[in-house]
């Protein structure tokens, strides 16, 4: 049998590593990479970073091209199901053609394997064809170091809260019955569309690398200068992730 | 001034711990607990164990009382904030007869800051009377100690999920609108009452620990299965937590 683990590695701060995330990373004598292009590649270098600083054993890394992902298909769920049928192939190729029985194999994820990540679904898919050992091992995702950056508490007292994404936000505004809302996957920011008067939004970006950016405030009074903030941000980098949280602000003594 | 940190330790695994926690940890004068009796004591243990690993520097341990909690109270959230009054004047008082002007103090709580913990809340509280620089630092939470032990994604493809609590599932069943949802805070099995027959729970108590116990299937197949382990294992240790995930089965293609 051959063992894949999926190890999160915090979203850009590499003090966010675990000791469990340091511990699995010298067992692994394969680290599995996908190359997603240079936008991607302050990804690639805290990868790079943090083999380099905390793996004493001797390892490979295998790289294998991302399959490109037609981003502007209609229908957005079969476009990201077409594409991670290809990118199971690649998955399932790499794996089959690098790692030997017995072998310990890792793709190490970005964040928190658990949220908006799809390794650990295509692990499975490939289950039948390509049998692994699928360990997952916790990392500290950008919701988190948005909560930290902001000192929040992401629910409020016996409140629920949800995660969703930009896409979800855009098409149908703040969610019914539920007043925290974080968002994630939004490139266009959804936020500034909100008709509503009563949110406060937190937002970050490059969370947890030298280029983090914050801001807070009434939704309506600081929206302009978040879109500002991120056209410039996005333009100078060539890239930007950001997430937000959504706040309503309710009547006082009603929590 | 004086800096509090509040310094996310994980859910039960020591080796949950990040390098930013542990560098936060050598910044300390003062460890602060809240003491809450013998039924915590296992979280108690993981702290003392956290700092005589990791902190190589001279630094102090104060313990405070947890003020009683009226669990019985009609109006839920009103005891939580009778309670917090109580607490944040414990806090206060801490604060002020041990962290000299210009000390670096901390509180290590369970999991993450940003979840269903009430630390942040109360030194944002107390605020005008103690006045301290708050830095939050993020720990691996049991929501995500759950995800890795079953593999899960929270998410499902470009969709939402939601974290609640026992109580409000209790009151308001399977919320509507999301599939996916989180369950902490649940004193009494409040899944097993849910009508819905197309529910799979992904469950788990004492995560991260040696005596970390899993179960997951149909609802209605494992649900009773689910209720006698808990019993008999609150009733073995005198304590139990456990958090789980209900995902609605979807028809086929639909994702
Ligand atoms: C494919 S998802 C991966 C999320 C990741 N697994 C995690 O736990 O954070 C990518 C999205 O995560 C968020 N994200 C990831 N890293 C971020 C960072 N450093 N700063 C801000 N947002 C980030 C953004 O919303 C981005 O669109
Ligand atoms: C007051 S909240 C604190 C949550 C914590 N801040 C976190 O990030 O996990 C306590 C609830 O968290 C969940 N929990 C905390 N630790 C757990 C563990 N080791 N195993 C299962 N559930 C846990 C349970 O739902 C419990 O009722």
């Amino acid at each position: 049998m051959r063992t894949v683990y999926v190890i999160g590695i915090g979203a850009g701060d590499p003090e966010h590593l675990t000791l469990a995330a340091i511990a699995a990373m010298n067992r692994v004598d394969v680290f599995f990479t996908i190359d997603k292009g240079e936008a991607k590649s302050d990804l690639a270098g805290l990868r790079s970073e943090l083999l380099a600083r905390h793996v004493t054993r001797p390892h490979r890394v295998v790289v294998a091209p991302d399959p490109p992902r037609d981003r502007r298909a209609a229908a957005y769920a079969d476009a990201v199901v077409d594409w991670q049928g290809r990118r199971e192939a690649v998955y399932a190729d790499m794996i089959d053609a690098e790692l030997p029985d017995g072998g310990t194999g890792a793709f190490l994820v970005w964040g928190d394997p658990a949220l908006y990540d799809g390794t650990l679904r295509i692990l499975e898919s490939i289950g039948e064809r390509t049998p692994v050992e699928v360990v997952s091992v916790p990392g500290i995702s950008s919701v988190q170091v948005l909560a930290a950056r902001h000192r929040l508490i992401l629910n409020r007292v016996g409140s629920p809260f949800l995660v969703t994404t930009g896409r979800r936000l855009a098409a149908g505004g703040m969610p019914a019955g539920v007043d925290d809302v974080v968002v994630m996957l939004d490139a266009h920011n959804a936020f500034a569309a909100l008709p509503d008067r009563d949110l406060d939004i937190y937002w970050g970006a490059y969370l947890g690398t030298p280029d983090e950016v914050l801001a807070h405030g009434d939704l309506h009074a600081v929206r302009d200068d978040i879109v500002r903030i991120f056209a410039e941000h996005r333009e100078r980098k060539g890239w930007i992730m950001d997430t937000y949280l959504l706040r309503r602000r309710l009547p006082a003594g009603s929590r």
